[in-house]
């Protein structure tokens, strides 16, 4: 059974989450039916993380097992005629050994999380960035991300629903960084809880308004109380660009 | 008759162009009704540009004279809430004399298009670049560009429908650049004609994949025949991006 590493493109406006579900559309539902569509295969494929309604992804990474050997750029070109009409593309494929597993396998995953700070409403860029209206001061936003980075117990920053057993990670990089009115924050780690992503960059937007002081954003990381998690940013401004293997 | 100059961005995917009409959404339309939803007044409003279905803008500049005096902050912020279930935002609005007219006090107007140049269908970014295959060589695309530049007869590169008196126009600035898998072409001149941009751009592509030379895309100019003109890029890749008074 030849195994194929597939990194993935997608907006995640019309889709119902990475997961596949019955009856509702996902990313994981769009890729095996093109599996099926092509070859015939009926595959469940692996992901390096399943990310929620409305994220999007430039760089996600699937792996599944084909029944029969296909050259990597005829599962590539193939699967893509099958996506036309779908949100989903394949941006590479490659055959890999069967010791290669697109979500263990992972050793660092990367987000790039994208705020249109102004005054007005975003409209060219609707579906892809978080309107945040009041002048964000990135200085006081990496004050408060610096005391996020590194490994804590992160169940301030993690969805009630999380199923990971351990609420515990390494956050390796949380830099914010402007160009014009776009602020940008991007998160790596081996690996992030449900949410997490987004419950940060709803903290560092309290903290770039003022609203919250690096001190209090720390408080917050060591109550460990969902609870006390500010808003969580839009999935809209969440893209998955990158995993490392 | 206090006159106000708007400086406007808009989504073109869900319109049907810039100009109003009877049956159809257009964004001349989603204007003058936020005016007339916020203060009653029946207008007519005038465009720097009169963009074509699908077309965008970051900097569209239009005018109108309302019955009363308004804070242009008070116009700009009261249309923007009658604007929210439409893909159009006032940037900025500002009180100006009755001698400017955003049409022709305008001195130039710019444009960006858009290539994503990769293998792969454009997903993230669908709708906002045009998607060419093959590598285009941007050195070639330039040296075509710059036999483009300057007054010429522009018959070849303008809508067979231009209602423009004279086909002669003077292109200033026709700029080819890359960044990684994005080809951007930047257009500035006083007036553009009907489908210039976009017919120069499916120019510029031939040339960029090697399929026509600078002296054969020169040879199209100087034939003044539209018949000749290279398929014309998608409206998806173009935004209206500013206007210079």
């Amino acid at each position: 059974m030849p195994r194929y590493k597939l990194t993935v493109e997608y907006d995640g406006t019309p889709y119902s989450g990475f997961q596949r579900q019955d009856n509702a559309p996902s990313v994981q539902g769009a890729l095996e039916a093109a599996v099926k569509a092509f070859c015939g295969d009926v595959i469940t494929l692996k992901a390096a993380g399943r990310t929620d309604t409305g994220v999007h992804a430039v760089g996600q990474v699937v792996h599944f097992d084909l029944s029969k050997d296909w050259p990597a750029d005829t599962v590539r070109d193939a699967m893509n005629a099958h996506l036309m009409t779908e949100a989903v593309v394949v941006l590479a494929a490659e055959a890999v050994g069967d010791d290669f597993d697109a979500r263990f396998s992972a050793k660092r995953r990367h987000y790039r999380y994208t705020i249109l700070n102004r005054w007005m409403q975003p409209v060219y860029e609707r579906g892809r960035v978080w309107g945040v209206k009041k002048p964000l001061d990135v200085g006081l936003m990496q004050a408060a991300a610096d005391r996020l980075v590194g490994h804590h117990d992160f169940t301030t920053f993690r969805s009630a629903h999380c199923q990971a057993k351990s609420p515990e990670r390494t956050l390796e990089r949380l830099e914010v960084s402007r160009d014009g009115e776009h602020v940008y924050v991007e998160a790596s780690a081996r690996s992030f809880l449900h949410n997490q992503v987004r419950s940060l960059v709803g903290a560092l937007k309290l903290a770039g308004e003022g609203r919250a002081t690096a001190d209090q954003i720390e408080a917050l990381l060591h109550a460990r109380d969902r609870t006390k998690c500010p808003a969580v940013a839009p999935a809209c401004g969440l893209v998955f660009t990158k995993v490392d293997y």
